[in-house]
């Protein structure tokens, strides 16, 4: 009863949020009973009709979350008293079939990778569509000049196309990542041993692998928790490139900057008492999320040194750990492409913004210009003086510096010029969209 | 729907999980909302007819947890869509007074601390027991003498009641820490200015915060979280606190130390697969959600830098976290409370693990007889040497001494026996567990 | 040799890294070494003549750090070592007396407490000028308005003086939440029974206490580790508001925004290769500080179960962890003092970007006016009707609203541009600056 | 001068901490300025001698990483202290072409990547030797009848080189992951767009990537920061795999349980006042490490929302907290390489306390016999409630087992003496241990 529909349904869209539910845990407990049934009986170790049996039992809605959560205090996990349930479900003398030769530790390891990789799908479809919008922002924006800002302050010019190109890159990294991490079977019994499944563990462990679409691990992994403390990393690796994206909105959304909006519609972003307001409600959804995951990924990565053969809390801690760290980048994503999907783009405001400094944004292409002929301390100091003087005196940049005598006797008005002219000091950043949206187009 | 009730029941009382419950949150809003209504009646802000139709249309009930959650996705927040409801509910004229001059964080701040008021309260109890439980061990085993251990090596003899007494003063600081942290009434308006409140901002902050019996802030802490982060810290630390006594208790309850073990009963502990093992369950538990209460902690202990006047993400990330660490830390002292309630403690065991170096644990007490002749270094010396021969030889250790010139030279064999005496060397063991029992009785 | 010089007098600040460092560090053991000998004197457990002997060897200068923490990886800890080459430097007979009765344990705890009472008392030194850095502020400013912004959006007006205000009481409650946490000498011998020191534990230990000006524990706290743990918890804390205080000052200081600017001077903010820039260089290194103690404290607050008598690791994190929590919030607060000792405020900007959106930030003005005519929400959709179109026909709000026939048949023009009048919608800010000056003022 | 001998010798070995030294990183950022000239004049955008002339100045011994940090207060990062440093050192003309078109951050990112490389070699060498330990004391014991534990209680019988396989294996993973990030070189000028270099933008990346061998990014990743986070990441799950290790061996190595012991020599795990004492010191060591290495990782991980086109203070705590994670990753390291080489492994003991129980870890065993007569559920209430009569009357479990009228009707003595036989019940323990070895051996 901790507070779930209220939030939850604030965070995270229902799909995923279904994925990661109490439903989805039991079921996919569940398809691992019934699965381990099936390996056993191909394996000859259980009869046939037993593994039909136990299947069909195998029915999510038999089952009650707040039941079984409850009795699970006396073992200390769900698996016990689901195992108990099944049984007790299971027809005639199928029902000393079940959950053969297994532990707790097995079911719940394995639900966890079927859980994680329904939850994985459900992230990479989000991830694919804000990679797709990243990709149309970048190309349809590949040449509109806007500031490059560092420490939050004007720098230089440089493309929208290229901001977009670098959240592409990030966010095609992100995806590899997570696709990456191998989701094994867990299977091992109580002591890691497969003792209790007679002389066929092996051939059991390879079938389930094979029958749940898992990898089959070398040894079973019940306290060699990187498998999950990696996952939980890469999570958060994948919130954390949201929310960079997230962040940048936000800040390019600032009133002061108005560069982009995120999508308005359905009332969103208005604020209950200041009618104008249009707030980046799903940028700041996405970097609470990815908060979110960042304290759940911590709970994993610090769970890892866990006892013997079965951990005493650190593997209890996990499970919810991993279940908010999928569904929050879930959230996280989801709110991602809701912001790209129909952002707003200002060009127009991008041009006034970049002149707000009188040209010294161009500083740099100056002071690149006259290195070029004093060398770059020099032409650093020069420019840097007449910068100062610039903005000290309120007076346009290229002023300033088509009156200093030492640039004057360095360069022409036009070479001035053309130092000044933004377009042409957008370097590489063309050729930069480019290959990432080349990169973008061999993975799809 | 991400999962709540199969881990959450698994973790946290249910009395526990009401108090930080969807039902909780919206009835804290509510709270705030009635309260403001009066206290700007009282203010003559707003008619007295007003406030009496919003009191009434406060009603938990009428909401719906989920469907408040899913709106809340346009504003950012949960106040938002309740504000709304509950204008619509409140009959006739007195709608337009509804939430007048508050914006959507005054409710949630204010309700953040009502769940936390009511969570801590639940917290206190079961640490008051969990402090009530130390105190009986500490009492009844104050002169039990059992072994010391450092780095998980047998060191010297001290007593169990020591232990507890350690555990016990813990408790007491934990729960002073708690008790400190200052809850306070959120109200400044959009701004923070107080501005829409009209020309009364100051009264009504002060009689909502002796309404609501939540302290009155000096200034709006729209974006000042130490309020927040200071409680999540404090929760961490009564968590950290908890997880000391439930980590000893498993390794006291190993197998081969045995030297307590937690309560049995209801089958609790029993596994699976393993039917004579006694799992001490709860102190897992309770492990488990020390971890999960740190994640929440660290969480908000981010979440201190808001932008400006309201923060974009990270205070939408510690409405949750908040909350889990409150469930949480309740969940791990109602576990440790169940674990030393009736905490089976076998000072015969603790009798026979002392024995078990043949009277190295006695080493130093040699060592200072010893050094009170010769000084520390050569004493610490002679009696390393005799212990390593002991342990090489497999010989007892009193055997070794006597047969050193070194040592029969200096002490005669009554001194050495006296040297040897468990009792005699739990230094102020039982005055330490004395001055424990005091704090513990000055403070109820 | 893993870095320290390089981005250690980047970040901090020298007299923080000095009573942090090594040196701050032996000169800690060494003043607990002294004042045990003393104690033990003044409690006739050692000679007087034993306990002069021993303080006259405790001189830093006398003992190499890199030597010491190389013989460390012997025993694990610094102390070990550190007794040795203490006991090898006092002459004569005194030698045996070093170190009596205590265990390797007390002297890092003790010298913990004493590195951070000293770091403490800089860290509040550079707290107090933050606090009056910002009273000075909320004073000068108490009536400038500026405007409030929510998700990085303009809200509505406010003061900078509110501003400051803001982060004045958060400062000072940083400061009492520091203050609050208790110091106490570390000493339990062994197994944390006293036993070794003979029968005059107890007092030897309030004497120590009291020679050390540190509190009195009830029990030792071998494995009680909230003392440190709190401690991190109240930096992390003090870092995060320092924090809030710089990301408020880079988010004003932005090219965009430039309500603030750091003081120049020195070069300082200058970049390499754009030399018109003003970086908000030291809020800038405040903020990477608070992201350093906050690693710390998650190390500290993750330490507390520590294993029976001593923590086999957890106990060894600490060290380090609070020996940069110290610091680096140390170098947090030192250039958060850098930041407002001479910060740049404009008024004139303020007032600009006040403006920028034609009127819209006193929309809620407007719409309280309106509200209490004919109730919040009729008032509130009608304002937002006219922001809309104010904001799609690029036309003042105020134009927008004197051609609305609602507004016209509701508010007479004057009242109107009562609505719209800045100054007079800044609510309570100076009120509430005063209150927050007062406090500050009944703190000094 | 924060404290960085006292505790860095402790915890890191020599070499690693050199590897991550201020020498290392000013090292690493001349590499970059020789490397980038290099590249530039390859590209002939800077002239061959000018090249060669900042190679040659490129010598760390010039510059004074105190000097460099504190100039380095002034523009934020110590890249630009650096880079002015080198201009003045540099002979002639030649120095104007210094850093010809980066920016700071390119030195430091790309520094960060060549220190995080040596940094990794040492991790990678020490990895080695730890897998080359765990793989022989799998071969050794390969058939060792050890217990295994679940909850820290004694469940049933493995093998102690199916423990040592279960390290090899994550260990193996580990280096697997550390071995996959991708290390790539930082350039991209002040704006991200390598306006600076002048039209060679683009062939100066490659060439300088080849020159230095890093990867040649897409595009910059001045603020897509997944790169270092995941690094982090990387050595966050070697040193929890690492701390796994070290962990058991603690638990193993406890008195009551001395199945392992560290290996002795040099004094090695004495304790200062407790002379018979052999302390897991290197252990302990290694878990200490590890805390370090999540506190770094969690800054790492919480440091991707970058603002922009730089960012602002995320950045800057990056520098230590990489270089922290690394060499307390290897510190980690190679104290688990000293433990296992050498570790004592005693199986003798490890039969003793295999027999702990009388019988008790084989109730599985007969359980699962008796389960293939009675099914699952009631063999287990049989053996549960015959498990418990033994505990209680402290009978050796097969005397109770053999009374057991149920037992007995349906269990020849053969039968049961068969289920009790320790070895027959060690699984599949061999043969996962060979596949283990297989995983090893083509890894090699």
């Amino acid at each position: 009863m901790t507070s779930s529909d209220l939030f939850g349904a604030l965070f995270v869209p229902d799909a995923m949020r279904e994925a990661t539910s109490d439903r989805a845990w039991i079921g996919a407990m569940l398809e691992f009973e019934a699965g381990l049934a099936a390996a056993e009986a191909q394996a000859d170790v259980i009869p046939q009709a037993a593994a039909a049996a136990i299947a069909s039992a195998c029915e999510v809605g038999r089952f009650d979350a707040q039941a079984l959560g409850r009795a699970a205090r006396v073992a200390g996990n769900p698996a016990a008293p689901l195992v108990r349930a099944l049984t007790e479900a299971v027809e005639g003398d199928a029902a000393r079939f079940v959950h053969r030769g297994a532990t707790s530790q097995d079911v719940m390891d394995t639900a966890s990778m079927l859980v994680a990789r329904r939850a994985l799908a459900l992230i990479a479809a989000e991830l694919d569509a804000v990679a797709a919008a990243c990709a149309r922002l970048a190309d349809e924006y590949r040449d509109t000049p806007t500031v490059a800002r560092t420490l939050l302050q004007q720098a230089l010019p440089t493309t929208f196309g290229l901001k977009a190109a670098g959240w592409l890159v990030a966010v095609l990294d992100a995806q590899r990542r997570l696709a990456a991490v191998p989701l094994a079977v867990g299977l091992g019994g109580a002591a890691g041993t497969l003792a209790s499944v007679g002389g066929a563990g092996l051939r059991v462990l390879a079938l389930l692998a094979e029958r749940l679409d898992l990898e089959e691990p070398a040894v079973p992994w019940h306290t060699a928790r990187a498998r999950v403390a990696e996952l939980g990393a890469a999570l958060a690796l994948a919130a954390g490139t949201l929310e960079k994206v997230a962040h940048d909105v936000t800040l390019l959304a600032q009133t002061e900057v108005a560069e982009v909006a995120e999508p308005a519609g359905d009332g969103r972003g208005g604020s209950s008492t200041l009618p104008h307001k249009r707030n980046p409600v799903r940028s700041v959804l996405a970097m609470a999320c990815a908060r979110r995951v960042r304290g759940e990924a911590s709970i994993l990565l610090g769970a890892m040194a866990q006892e013997h053969e079965r951990g005493a809390g650190a593997w209890h801690a996990e499970w919810q750990a991993l279940g908010g760290a999928l569904a929050y980048t879930g959230g996280s994503a989801a709110a991602v492409r809701e912001v790209l999907d129909g952002l707003e783009v200002r060009p127009e405001r991008m041009r006034e913004n970049l002149e707000l400094t009188g040209g010294l944004v161009l500083a740099e292409s100056v002071s690149v210009a006259l290195g070029e002929r004093i060398g770059r301390s020099e032409a650093h100091a020069i420019v840097e003086a007449a910068s100062r003087r610039a903005v000290e005196a309120g007076r346009p940049f290229r002023d300033e510096l088509l009156d200093d005598e030492a640039v004057s006797s360095l360069m022409s008005r036009d070479e001035l010029d053309r130092a000044l002219d933004l377009h042409r000091y957008a370097g590489e950043a063309a050729a930069l969209v480019d290959r990432a949206l080349e990169r973008y187009r061999e993975r799809v």
